[in-house]
């Protein structure tokens, strides 16, 4: 993984290559909590070896895993980073596309890169704050924090 | 529906996050009108308990409508909000994923959030304007309003 | 092809709308080295009369091309622009919704605009540097150029 930092004050702009067989989660947390990123937009586009996707279950209250065990394209790597009990929490969706363009998608739980991973996070110019959800147990994105 | 409005002159930015049972087409159009947003970026994750998607008929010049009704992920809301008549203008097409990982996508037209909807609103700088395609009967992007 | 550049420094934004019938790839390179784009972030929605898609098969190191030749809905082209070899390299991935919202991804190789589609491209502040990868021949992101 390498990253670089662009431009300064509350908009910085990261730019992070993930490399083959890291884990795109992982990566991109380790990245944010490095330079301290707690309010952002995120995009990236790339490859998979592997992946594990989640469907939130309404009534289990719980991620169901769906396994996706073979080279995929990441179509879609779209979501924002916040921040959740002092660190940076990672909220990202993917939409992988298969050998003959079908797709898969859920919420990106893991995702082992191959051959690459470009991904671009954008400081949206605050601290997004998360607050745990009585009814789903989530922690969801609740405003900015006191300034 | 909260929103919080980031930065000043001429490329805001918005966070919105849309509740539970709220719209997510008429939440975000009622947060770009009530902060005079008229070019801008939109992207967003979370999760729609029922959906209206839609597909443009060549033929009939309207929307195929596709209805989605099941508890589903947003992998994907992409688009851009540019002016048209005078108001802000959402155009924003959805990719969304089911208990199985499959998915479905269209233009957005109507999206039941649950348990929550995190959208990120940037603007691009200038007021975009939509102008009337003879052949279609769409309104398109046509390019930049006079300064 | 309409595009309008907003800002200036090194974070310009720009809008461009493809008409009917061009090449929504051709374009955006057009459009990116005529404005010397070399770093930035590419999102974008419309839709396609007909696309070639791409998928990377890791044994042959070469793209299979999925055709889609039907009219679909662009629901999310995503990606980024980098340098390589002195000249923009147009880096973007596609998710397309058939008319029973059923979808399609891949590398996004050609599609052919209709009726219009709405690209935002963002730069990011800096050159974004491609580096043939051994393993793959792909040109991949390595980072910055030097400043």
């Amino acid at each position: 993984m390498r990253e670089v930092e662009l431009g300064d004050g509350d908009r910085r702009v990261l730019v992070v290559v993930v490399d083959k067989g890291e884990d795109a989660v992982a990566a991109v947390n380790e990245v944010a909590q490095r330079h301290d990123i707690r309010g952002a937009r995120v995009t990236a586009v790339g490859g998979f070896a592997s992946a594990d996707l989640g469907y939130f279950e309404r009534e289990k209250r719980d991620y169901r895993t769906i396994p996706v065990r073979e080279q995929v394209e990441v179509l879609s790597l779209l979501g924002d980073i916040a921040e959740n009990e002092g660190k940076p929490a990672l909220h990202v969706h993917a939409v992988l596309g298969r050998r003959d363009g079908s797709t898969v998608g859920g919420h990106l739980l893991h995702g082992e890169v191959w051959p690459t991973l470009e991904v671009i996070i954008s400081e949206v110019g605050a601290s997004l704050a998360k607050r745990v959800d009585q009814e789903t147990g989530l922690a969801l994105l609740a405003g900015t924090t006191a300034p």
